[in-house]
């Protein structure tokens, strides 16, 4: 059973992985380096554990040590239990969900090896955003969507922010970074898939029609809210498909787009 | 042309219509009862405009006159110009886009006006979230949904966050609010609506073999986030319908379900 540790002191050095939680610059570079990440919130937090990951410690205020009383009983890392206003000095934040953990990152698989067993995969191109990596791996976990891969500068699947939109689905769908971009899609195109660069341009093939679920696997390629794929990734794309839109508007949101075009090449796949 | 007049005095009470811009619950008390709402950057403020809103004042910093001139020159409502730091002052926070404008509330139709020329609508029952409510209208304009119906608890499109998040589509989505819940929603079923309603509930048919596209009037029911639609609304449907969702995930984000619910409605529409 893990450790249960009272602190009163803001400045415990125990607290570390807690500090400057609202500092985003801060933190994007602090989490990877020092290899870790938050969870928070019960629901999420049990999610990251059910899913493998191994935790390095969790502050707690008292109300929560009894809920999480069962992780707390088989787990070894320690817990550290304070006040909610202590919960917010060290954070700079007031911790609605009164629960937060401390989790070992894993190292990311190849993306070769996420793309053996996949039929259907997302590419993300340049998301940058935080919510809208976790609303797009939160939709792919229920459009059943194998696998995604992140070009080199996508935003963190695993900060704060993207885990808690995501609802914990960062930890169910297996995702990998390409190293290089766009070269790395020839890895994907060698590994029998066929890449659909989604665009709003009007040259593009609509996704209804393209029939996607008939093809035996596909990698959907999705590029940033405002500026969608850049060109070199369009000029990668085996083909360009769009989802219909009605006249004078803009666009879809990403989230909303990745939705869809989710929706469009799992439907009519056969029943697994 | 309006009239431009230089303000440096936060109580000015010509600012009336822009004070406690942050205080969520003060404004959505003031702004229906005033007749008043707010939009925010030039796009948007373009957009309320096009759409027809009449202009009580805009609210611009000095380098937003200049980007403005146009609408400006075409009006005849007041334009105050200040410092962004009375802007935060007066408003509560940093107005990042520079450009605000408060507009006058339209009369909102009758439902049955709506329906009568509308072939696909959305029924949204206590929605309260102003972001879902924004994102869920752009996806509406996007994908070629006809109307929007809200239920009474519904919260308003046209506050500022609803608004900002539609990227004006709340300007071009027709709405209308039922007054009883779930009893008006007879007069959709009577003006020739067949009401499905979106739900996880294993009963209901997925909606890609529900083919609602070759129904010739959908209403299609969303609950909110979480709870989804209400024994009360399901058993006031027509028929339930779910999208296919993976095993072991609770749901979708309700924007993500309403985008691939409209696409779902939409594609397949004989072309107009």
């Amino acid at each position: 059973m893990a450790e249960l540790i009272t602190i009163d002191d803001p400045d415990d050095p125990r607290l570390h992985d807690y500090t400057g939680l609202t500092d985003v610059e801060l933190r994007r570079r602090r989490e990877p380096a020092e290899g870790l990440f938050i969870a928070e919130g019960e629901k999420v937090i049990r999610r990251a554990r059910d899913a493998g990951y191994e935790m390095r410690s969790m502050l707690l205020s008292a109300k929560w040590v009894d809920v999480m009383r069962d992780v707390i009983e088989e787990s070894t890392a320690p817990v550290y239990a304070v006040t909610p206003a202590l919960a917010e000095q060290v954070t700079g934040y007031h911790v609605h969900r009164g629960a937060l953990a401390s989790l070992e990152r894993k190292q990311l698989p190849p993306a070769e090896e996420l793309l053996r067993g996949a039929r259907r995969v997302a590419v993300l191109e340049s998301l940058v955003d935080h919510t809208n990596i976790g609303a797009i791996f939160r939709s792919a976990a229920a459009l059943g969507m194998d696998a995604v891969l992140l070009s080199p500068d996508c935003a963190d699947p695993l900060y704060r922010r993207s885990v808690k939109v995501s609802m914990g689905a960062v930890f169910s769908v297996p995702y990998a970074r390409l190293d290089s971009w766009p070269r790395d899609l020839e890895t994907v195109r060698e590994a029998g898939f066929r890449l659909l660069a989604l665009t709003p341009d009007e040259k593009a093939t609509p996704l209804d029609t393209v029939a996607p679920h008939r093809l035996d696997r596909v990698a959907l390629m999705l590029g940033a809210e405002g500026d969608g794929l850049s060109a070199r990734a369009l000029r990668a794309a085996d083909e360009w498909v769009r989802i219909p839109m009605a006249h004078g508007v803009d666009s879809l949101n990403v989230g909303a787009a990745a939705a869809v075009s989710f929706y469009a090449v799992a439907t009519g796949r056969p029943q697994d």
